[in-house]
């Protein structure tokens, strides 16, 4: 991952109608970020109402992993914009993998058949390579372990919805941090504001040192932290994230993080009455159901954050 | 299942716009199921001429168990209407089944997705957790053994629409009763109705008496007999279900149980000129193919009966 | 397969309006081709506008085979054409097939849902039985190996559009002639016009002698080839296809042939610069990727010619 190479890729700030390809943060200057959340406050009551807007527009989704939350998320921005929908939902469905298709042969069809592709692929790079090969636009769904750039957005757009400006914010980020994507993606999009970093990770889940150094070159202030009890401390916000088994060879070791990486009635005592406890979702466990009736609590809100950021990104990729 | 505890939910009539969630017959009262009825039928000419009064509304299906028939027939009622779908139609391609998350954090995320849930779930009593933690109305599509109101309420329409009225009728239920959710909503169903009913079924599948004796609580005469024969007698309604080969142990018990709850020209001739044949769908050799061309078979007109009384909830529901 | 038997069933020729189902090219006569191939040309200019035609129809898609770019093909023309789209994708996800349904009893229950069922399905022979159940009408989009109509015709429409006109072409066909049914309709389709076509396959891949019997008589000029080299030379059209692993019981064999019958720039070379290539798709390394960047290669745009040949087709049965 090199953020400062792909960020030199746009020097020049996004107006309405400018953008095409939505690939990845590091495309995305301050600029554009603000007008991507404004965009999103907009959509607010658009969402509620509905809107015509894309009547004309076919989105496809190309989902080689599967993942209902984010593909039924955009599914729902699109169709509240009045626009239509076509897909698989799963590669296992799909010739595209089966008959041994390459991502480039896909991607040349797939652009006849609709005005922008939604794309999730298991593999670092994929939306970037289909960006390549396509005339419509392609937006990143999620790209391996690096990239989720619009939950990346729809998480800062949580942070600003719910805390009023992001500036000056201490901002926590607790789980996995080496193969959670979401948290790249915030990381990249928080590093262009004045916000100070926790990261809590257990040993072998700790953010990578190349990210954490340009966090620090982006003008960051970073701390590493052992546990979510440091973590929730002078916290406005806390991003947790879910800790995947599969990631521990030894079923032992992964027991031990997994209760100390968890967030109950007891760590949300430790934050600020007015922090805000955030997750992509799904979660299994790292955040007790009891935690859900806090006003800290603003994951599900945090859902419907997906609905209009996503809604003002296919606007202005669209219209 | 607790027929008397769960009507007492409902001592007042449904009016119009005053449906929010569809859980079970359970929660009807007879003027709730007539007036149901009405709105079905109703619905005959729209569906044929369409109506946009549900074009900004969005219906999420989760099947969290695969189910063809009610997928579709719900899509269609919902798209007849103008409205829109998004969901998935099977665990296996949901990140909600595959990544371990809870039904009840499924549901707050999909209540941002969507105006109205229409889940399947293996599970007895899941549609109505889901009810609870979801702010826009759950539709049950059918949940574990116990229930499917909305193919209740359909086959009571079928009845109605072929019969002319349900009052008076002597109906038969046939085949697999014990673990077969349809004859158990139809049964809660029809016993706001002053009907007489033959359970015929083989000795292992049998209606539990606790439900037989509801049912006579109720105030239905309820006949148990041994064969289709009998039920097919004087039957004005024989509502046959499918044996399904899973719930023997032993095969040749099933064999011998398939050959005897089997409806033939021979058995169709037992029956009454102006009597009809049910059955919920699919079939895999209940109903001899022979018997789709006697004036009887009403099987394939109760799918559409679906599409008509699933559009008179949505109606209800959304508008 | 029987062309001239079947090719009696249509004395008369389509007129606007008078198309119901379409399940072969042995159904068409020349005049029925012309007046299609005219209609996609005019579906174009509203492929890009598109329209609000079918505003009121629902497309059935019922895919017993998985395959993404027909399906998705179909789904596109029909929702361009404004239409709606309900279905399943893959027949593990359908209790169509899981439950043991017949074909009949999934038509005669889809038919009350949609407007128009599309329909694939592994056997041979299956679009017709589902035809005659059905009281909507039924699209053939792939049955057995026999069979691909639109496929054929999006073919005949592809090499209208980039040379103009049929009537004098010489046309190679490629590959898998023996089991690939997109060849088979693409023959089919040629026979009622006046070209030279050459046969290139393996030895064990060849064309069913009926079936070139059949287009000898049918006034063809036909010529068996050994290589993909002499089918280039000369030709106005190479329709090269996919040879399947499977097919082989012998891997080396496989792999002898592959490295064979494949399309690199040398091979371009022998053909006349404004000779076409074409493909049904997906490939996996008949043709090298070097190929796609010359003028020759037509195959992602044949892609498009899919869309518009299906929403003729759509718009011919439907309105």
């Amino acid at each position: 991952m090199v953020w400062c190479l792909l960020s030199q890729m746009t020097e020049v700030q996004l107006e309405m109608g400018t953008l095409h390809n939505f690939i990845s943060i590091h495309d995305l200057v301050r600029d554009d970020i603000e007008l991507i959340l404004e965009q999103a406050a907009a959509m607010e009551s658009v969402a509620i109402k509905r809107s015509k807007e894309l009547s004309t527009k076919i989105m496809a989704c190309l989902f080689f992993e599967a993942s209902t939350r984010t593909r039924l998320s955009f599914e729902s921005a699109m169709l509240k914009l009045g626009g239509s929908v076509l897909g698989f939902a799963d590669v296992v469905v799909s010739s595209a993998g089966g008959k041994g298709e390459t991502l480039a042969d896909t991607i040349r069809t797939v652009e006849r058949y609709a005005d922008v592709i939604v794309m999730r692929h298991p593999l670092d790079g994929s939306a970037r390579v289909a960006a390549e090969f396509s005339s419509v636009p392609i937006i990143n769904a999620g790209s391996g372990s690096e990239e989720h750039p619009t939950q990346g957005l729809l998480d800062m757009y949580s942070i600003k919805k719910f805390k009023g400006n992001i500036d000056g914010l201490s901002v926590s980020l607790c789980g996995d941090l080496k193969y959670g994507r979401t948290v790249h993606s915030l990381g990249m999009a928080l590093s262009h504001y004045d916000v100070k970093i926790k990261l809590a990770a257990p040993p072998t889940l700790r953010m990578k040192p190349a990210i954490v150094n340009e966090m620090k070159k982006a003008g960051m202030e970073v701390k590493e932290v052992d546990s979510v009890e440091e973590a929730m401390k002078d916290a406005d916000v806390v991003y947790m994230t879910r800790i995947q088994k599969e990631r521990f060879p030894d079923i032992s070791e992964y027991d031990a993080v997994r209760g100390k990486f968890r967030i109950s009635l007891d760590e949300v005592a430790l934050m600020p009455e007015d922090g805000i406890i955030l997750h992509p979702l799904p979660r299994v466990g790292e955040i007790d159901s009891e935690v859900d009736a806090t006003p800290q609590a603003k994951y599900f809100d945090q859902v419907y954050s997906g609905v209009v950021t996503r809604m003002a990104i296919l606007k202005m990729i669209l219209s």
